[in-house]
């Protein structure tokens, strides 16, 4: 029987082209809200699936989230269906890894500031006390170490930083090596040595809150933070009050703590509950780390990656660990 | 005899301590505006040097412009005293190489609008229509490869550019190959294929105004445009006429058409005649490229580099080709 996956919410006729350019002979697709007849499904291709969709095919193997990341509320709900693997994309880590170098250049350089300045004329950030921070020689430490810590940790060493990267384990193969590796009981050692600490990982219980105001304080004079993972990582007031003292002398912050919940709020919604806007040592970018003028092309084709991968009877890549939250 | 060095223009005493710090036994070192007595230095160093320093001593053989690049009048001056060899300093190559990557990522991605719009609430820039550019898998086409564009490739080669270099000629060594080199007679057949063009030039006769109307008609839809040479290399009103149409995508500039003149100009010169701070696609940087928190360590350090090669009787590094300019 070749595989028969399933869109309840359809995507875009562009998307759903690029995907057949790229899918296996054989593997058929459906989509729309209606329930298909008859609904053997193999896969549900869905982000925020319902217990409707979970249900209706007795055939039902995996869910397929068609994005990066987990909803707190899928993961919740997947927790109920055991024998229903859950995957997602992994199609994000090339432009989410280009937009944490994109603000960690960007925060370490001032460029915001000097940007704003020169457009009234004024040169000063040319002539002023120190410049930005060259990078060159100082010590990257990188919180999480997957496919995004992986490609910042390429770019970083190229830049001739050194890389320190903190992960909780797992595999990884010799070309992937940072410069050194530490599980995440050595990260009070770590910090002290950091001049930049990029943040990549998910929101978790155990990522919640790690690094706060304790933390902050152990980072060398001059520290510029980044993060693109989640925000809550990172605890607000804690990175708030460090910016504002200058302990922290810059951060670049692609992830925040208030989103907008629907489409009317995306021109009128704060990111946070302190006022980040009012700081010029931080540059601030709307959650845009996996997004680039090819994201549709990059999603369908690591969407066809997973699709043939089952159809032709392998196991289907980036299976979640709903325990571990990614 | 040991080495002698005299700088007519005193360095800050941080400077000096630096340069002591790095400098061979029994190099000497003498400075300030009166001559010295005897005035038998070897190397005078100064970037805008007079007749006078350059005729005082009987022993003079070497001119160190303790900066980057050659002022056009110095280099007028030298070309009377051909027995006299003028040498700079790359320690520069690393900042503004830094400086490079930094605008090439921040005119990608449009941080600097993301983050202006986002202050105010505004998550539009995550929702529009084409995001930024993706990097990976690109074409960076270098003008110039010297220690600059070196740096610039090996780090876009992390990002999975495919990087092209055009260049004059002149030894280049294994590693520092990017994936296509050519001669500048290649221009208008690479411009079509460049993503991102980024130029390293120096002001010269045959640089000035490479890049005019006809260069930017030939690249495709979506480039972007770097600058951290000169800003003459690149023809101002054909650069702004493309900005603003949106021929090309979008800018990041370091260098300029005009610069302050005098300390009092710093904050109120505009580095152009045309209105490029009315463009929302460019990324503007105050000549920034060379400075960092580390900008006199770096300086004191390749400078004593430049002097203990002289005074253990090799080739004083970095000799500028008057001719070229560089």
């Amino acid at each position: 029987m070749p595989l028969y996956a399933y869109f309840p919410n359809p995507p875009n006729g562009e998307f759903i082209d690029r995907l057949h350019e790229r899918l296996d002979e054989g593997i058929r697709i459906a989509y729309g809200r209606k329930l298909p007849d008859p609904d053997d499904y193999d896969v549900l291709v869905s982000g925020r699936p319902s217990d409707e969709y979970l249900n209706a095919s007795n055939k039902i193997k995996s869910l397929v989230i068609p994005y990066a990341g987990v909803p707190t509320n899928t993961r919740a709900l997947m927790g109920e269906y055991p024998k229903i693997s859950v995957h997602n994309l992994h199609h994000n880590a090339a432009p989410t890894a280009e937009m944490a170098l994109t603000l960690m250049l960007a925060a370490a350089k001032s460029v915001v500031v000097a940007d704003r300045e020169l457009r009234t004329g004024s040169w000063m950030s040319r002539y002023g006390e120190s410049g930005g921070m060259l990078l060159e020689g100082r010590t990257l430490l990188l919180l999480g170490y997957g496919a995004v810590g992986r490609r910042i940790a390429r770019s970083a060493r190229a830049l001739g930083m050194r890389v320190v990267a903190v992960r909780r384990g797992g595999p990884l193969s010799f070309s992937d090596l940072p410069d050194e590796i530490h599980g995440p009981e050595d990260l009070d050692l770590l910090l002290p040595r950091a001049n930049v600490v990029l943040c990549t990982l998910p929101d978790t219980e155990e990522t919640r809150g790690l690094i706060g105001a304790p933390e902050l304080a152990l980072l060398p004079k001059g520290a510029v933070l980044v993060n693109v993972g989640r925000g809550p990582v990172v605890d607000e007031e804690a990175l708030y009050m460090a910016l504002k003292s200058g302990r922290v002398a810059a951060a670049g912050l692609d992830v925040w703590y208030r989103y907008p919940k629907t489409e009317a709020d995306r021109d009128s919604t704060w990111p946070c509950t302190l006022p980040f806007h009012e700081l010029d040592n931080v540059v601030m970018s709307p959650h845009r780390g996996g997004i680039t003028d090819l994201t549709d092309t990059l999603r369908a084709a690591h969407l066809a990656l997973l699709l043939n991968a089952a159809a032709s009877g392998e196991q289907m890549p980036n299976r979640v660990n709903l325990g571990r939250g990614y």
